[in-house]
């Protein structure tokens, strides 16, 4: 591509759809208008939200989903709104490009005190190194490109959240000189990758009971398949960590179920732990992954490949790409071995038949759904009680569970539904959100609306702060009852009903399923300390957390 | 007060109440729910809201009536949702307290990946270095208290944001050594002060027609009483900015209006810009409050006082505080006088009896509004339309006009009525806010109908973001339609109605008075480009700005 027409704006709006950004989300205001405008006549289609820390959800779910996402806010009062949606990305590896503008070059003189200007210009770009992999302001037109090709490329290298500045003054800039695309490929250290290779599979072959720990990262650098294809090759097991939930379907015959420490099911826990080679593949070794610290994964028999490093027992290999590595394992002679594994299912206890008019309990609520789910759903969880108790959903192929379970930031799930379906709209979402999270950020479903998607959204009612509550009760895990089902009439669009018993809910879903063309809400009543057996032993070693740390 | 049995957490409290703070405002977490059973057992009252965000909304609006407000968020997931609230505060002087909790010291040993952590454990307070005045880790029991005493002093002199983040195993330690708070006192260079005084009453003394120019910080500092009595004894004119409207009653006879350049009424803009002494007093020289800069006020003429220095012509003093400047003045001998000022009047154009079944137009939303207002209301408006609409409202007392006038965030309003009607609960919020501004923070009428607060939300529907569409028109300017009036049906409690025209209006606010004990929301139909004088105006030159940067 020769980019001697391109002006700075028109020039990222193209890398990013080299990148397959075909969505961009926010909402504009005037340091970035002129931008809009170019985005708007651009493929790219601007989907604009209700709020910008919405844009940032949205856009981490679709990235997960497609690849790599983008927002586009106007400076400092829609940029500063996004700060905690954007770290959870970063946190949770998630590549989410930030554009925003800012005021331009010419209207800087003399520092004058611009209208949305905090502090310093710089101020906001300031703010976001802390928590992106790059960050440029594109000031300069003879270096702007290569530093959009350079920040884009950290982005999908590190899948992690970039930033991207323009003043308003830049945006239509053509600069004077072609530039072309910057393709910065990196490589393994060739002996260092042929070592750890050589090692790693010495060890496996010498093992007895090898076992695959895959993590976030085997989704997002887009080896799935290679996992796949590493334990339908070798008849090593998997199981998969919270985060990495659905890294591989959770129908394989050779899945065990989530690992979690002492905090999931005991037979996963032994399973692994007990492992003579625990291949750990890109592993986030987070509190929640690992239990609240409750696992014990001896390091002396593991094996850990992420995209930071490559580490066998307690030596580290720094220069070795983890795609370069799993691909590697792919091709060895792995000795092929078959033994027995646990089976996966989920451990949601009480019969279900049993009363369907009696009040319905979280642990019902989870065991309707885990039959109910189909191929063409995605389920997108809030933090809390929603995403612990979907620990054991059986998602039905790969990067089907979409959740913030590291950073765990409340309010995600709706927007995230958005994002989903704007970068899948086949799937449709099953959003699973308590009532305090989607007192949050529930009425993005306007957006929703605005553009016909049908996600399935599912409150759990409890009237408060659950997870809170099982850690330490007060009236501040209290809020304000709404009637969520009532959501609809606000918006002008949607379906919502109320959910008492489990023959409400049979029928709700039943309802929600010929619901084609809208979003359907359904507002599910639940006892304020109804919990499952994985939340409330979480709530009770957080719990002990906060007593031990007082 | 020996602080000897005080641990971290309650001293903290402790020096809360020192500063009038009465209420906090925030959403609890793990991180910090040592720290909120404190403060429920405390005689702070704990106000949850429903996103953190508003929390910071509604705290500075808590600080600019009350003093000093504050805030009490979990760690990242909490405190990065409230940076954009809390830099609004930094930009326009509203001294909020930021408390947040973080993990225990004691569970940081070899950096644990622990939820909801971002990068390091310092990068939230990093981000917050960038927006406060001053930031602690209250990390040391021996130097705690005084970190406390200093960041909250801090808070007081220079009415902006600070951080205080207390590690959750840090609450309850008491430190052995008594420690007393520090007062910790500014004084004026004496010389410098005289200097200062003597240079500007002789040039006060000297002009044929001194005009004050008043600003927030006259607001801030506690200075409106010095600041009517300046114009009482000298006879001197006033007039405000934007951020500074209300700083003095707008039916004082030495009023002028709002002064902002040739965005506002060309009289109060040739009568200040036309003054042979232009006593400006807390000034922020913003481009909203100089009018995009339209603004000639010739330095030469005029005397500026404000926290950060007296500058007299083109010299400064730096040394001289505000308020003994402020007060110096009164206790001088100027020459009192009197000469013809321009009247005080708005100029909201249209005969508004014409055409009570005609759909109602801005001009007649405000002119109505105007004849409406009582002494027992405080007038909250958030940015966009409903700012700019509201610039020439009559404020009858001082300090009853609130609104974003510099950082202009969308989302401010309606959380801010809920501080600011908690600082002062006999003072019933009229809150103006646009359609887009209210899909941000709308749903935090939730925690007003929890406390039974009743304020009056005028939601002026006109399909947009309408500010934008004056700027440059777009299909990224439609937002999508509500039924605002049917939130109550969602909350569970408050009043709704749909407006059309001006018999609607009347009909709506009649009810409204009389719907004491909950909030009222009047769904203000609006053709989408309907607009006053000054926002039209406003949207030209921004336009300008556009065009001209791009």
């Amino acid at each position: 591509m020769s980019s001697s027409r391109h002006s700075i704006g028109s020039y990222l709006i193209r890398r990013l759809q080299d990148y397959g950004v075909r969505h961009i989300f926010g909402i504009p205001g005037d340091y970035v208008l002129t931008f809009y405008q170019m985005l708007e006549k651009s493929p790219i289609k601007v989907i604009g939200v209700t709020r910008e820390d919405s844009s940032g959800f949205a856009a981490d779910a679709y990235s997960r989903i497609n690849g790599m996402g983008a927002i586009c806010v106007t400076y400092c009062v829609g940029g500063l709104n996004v700060t905690n949606s954007i770290a959870g990305a970063y946190a949770e590896k998630s590549p989410v490009v930030v554009i925003t503008g800012s005021p331009g070059l010419n209207e800087r003189k003399d520092n004058p005190m611009l209208h949305h200007k905090v502090k310093t210009f710089s101020t906001q770009r300031e703010i976001f190194a802390q928590f992106t992999a790059a960050s440029a302001v594109l000031d300069d037109p003879g270096t702007a490109f290569r530093q959009i090709d350079e920040t884009l490329a950290a982005c999908w290298r590190t899948k992690r959240p970039v930033y991207l500045e323009i003043p308003r003054d830049m945006v239509s800039v053509a600069p004077r000189l072609a530039s072309r695309p910057k393709s910065i490929v990196e490589k393994s250290d060739p002996a260092a990758l042929r070592e750890a290779l050589a090692e790693s599979i010495a060890r496996i072959n010498a093992s007895k009971r090898p076992v695959i720990l895959a993590d976030v990262e085997v989704h997002r650098y887009g080896l799935c398949r290679e996992l796949r294809l590493l334990t339908d090759r070798t008849g090593i097991p998997v199981a998969a960590t919270l985060l990495g939930k659905s890294v591989i379907s959770e129908r394989h015959p050779r899945y065990i179920g989530i690992y979690e420490g002492a905090m999931g099911r005991p037979e996963v826990q032994q399973f692994v732990e007990k492992s003579d080679c625990l291949l750990m593949l890109g592993t986030l070794l987070t509190d929640l992954n690992l239990g609240i610290y409750t696992a014990h994964l001896d390091r002396h028999r593991s094996i850990e490949a992420t995209s930071e490093k490559i580490q066998i027992s307690h030596h580290q290999y720094t220069n070795v790409l983890f795609g370069d590595f799993l691909r590697g394992l792919l091709k060895a002679k792995i000795r092929r071995r078959t033994f027995p594994i646990p089976r996966h299912a989920p451990h949601y206890t009480p019969p279900v038949k049993a009363s369907p008019s009696n009040p319905l309990t979280v642990n019902q609520v989870f065991t309707l759904l885990n039959e109910w789910l189909r191929d063409d759903m995605v389920v997108i969880c809030d933090t809390g009680l929603a995403m612990f108790g979907a620990v054991d959903l059986t998602i039905h192929r790969g990067t089907e569970f979409v959740a913030p379970a590291y950073y765990a930031s409340m309010g995600f799930a709706v927007p995230a539904a958005l994002g989903a379906q704007m970068a899948r709209p086949r799937l449709r979402p099953v959003v699973i959100v308590g009532d305090g999270a989607f007192q949050m950020s529930g009425t993005e479903l306007s957006t929703i609306a605005k553009h016909g998607l049908n996600p399935i959204v599912l409150v759990l009612n409890n009237h408060g702060y659950t997870t809170e509550r099982l850690i330490l009760e007060g009236p501040f895990n209290d809020i304000h009852e709404w009637r969520y089902d009532q959501l609809p009439t606000l918006l002008g669009s949607g379906w919502g009903c109320q959910v008492h018993t489990q023959k409400d809910f049979e029928q709700a879903w039943r309802q929600a399923l010929e619901h084609h063309h809208e979003f359907s809400l359904l507002n599910i009543h639940l006892a304020p300390r109804d919990s499952t057996t994985s939340l409330s032993r979480l709530g009770q070693y957080l719990g002990e957390c906060v007593k031990r740390n007082r």
